[in-house]
């Protein structure tokens, strides 16, 4: 069986060099891989996770369980919801605002969404445009904005604007 | 005048290790800092530079001047204006429905924002809430929620949700 050569002073130093080489190529190339995924107005998996919040959403209201509604909002005090010219600031102002509209399964009508337009900007960040009509004996409806934000994994709708027809 | 010593085959493989550690080292803490700055909810330069957008949409608004307004918007088809139940679609679009709406220099009043609420997500998103008020002879306002988008080191609006008081 053939022995290794000794080890010669400028082997090591072809050795350390080759695998500083090593370690400089791997950094390298880490670092030109982008840092975040480039910016797609149209990524399907987060897409499809968003309409998901929404069909929750709408399955929710249509259920008349506006605390499972809630549970799609960010439940922060930094939650804005606006509507009518007015700015609803806080969770919990938010719920009680929907609590107090909507006293009974009549106001709160059949729930649909139609004319999504889901564009996300990034892994975290994304605005929905769509219309919204509650079927009810007073017909009602309009069009709206969410900004929604990937916080701890999930989507969560951070900024509601809602108007409705004139 | 003393002579540098001869490079040695030795010499040699020690400065190139040592300039390739150095390569390294740099890699490295080019690698280890964040790719992107983290989620800033309050980050002050991005926050001045959107409240110049906005300065610069109020003035040119008080001057008459509809186009240099609508340069504050991303002029892009897919910019969508939304208000009163209906989103209009494309800059076009949104810049002929305010030279419509707004005929003369009466009907577009002095215009103000106030309360405004600036919420930059990072180094090229932003949400913008405010108030509006036009001082004319019917007084008009409302609020607003602008999303902006930092685009080609510009910050633009791409969407806008304005809504007047009942």
């Amino acid at each position: 069986m053939r022995s290794h050569p000794p080890t010669s002073p400028r082997n090591s130093c072809v050795t350390i060099f080759l695998a500083a080489l090593a370690i400089c190529s791997i950094a390298a190339a880490q670092q030109t891989s982008p840092p975040t995924k480039p910016i797609e107005t149209n990524d399907r998996s987060h897409a499809d996770d968003i309409r998901t919040v929404l069909t929750k959403q709408a399955n929710a209201w249509n259920d008349g369980d506006i605390d499972t509604f809630m549970e799609t909002y960010w439940k922060s005090e930094q939650l804005t919801f606006s509507s009518g010219g007015k700015t609803t600031r806080g969770w919990t102002a938010t719920r009680d605002r929907y609590k107090q509209k909507y006293t009974s399964r009549e106001l709160m009508g059949k729930l649909t969404f139609s004319e999504l337009d889901v564009n996300v900007f990034d892994n975290s960040t994304a605005l929905v445009l769509g219309r919204w009509h509650l079927d009810r004996k007073e017909q009602a409806g309009g069009n709206f904005s969410l900004v929604l934000r990937k916080l701890d994994g999930r989507w969560l709708i951070i900024h509601d604007h809602t108007s409705a027809n004139p």
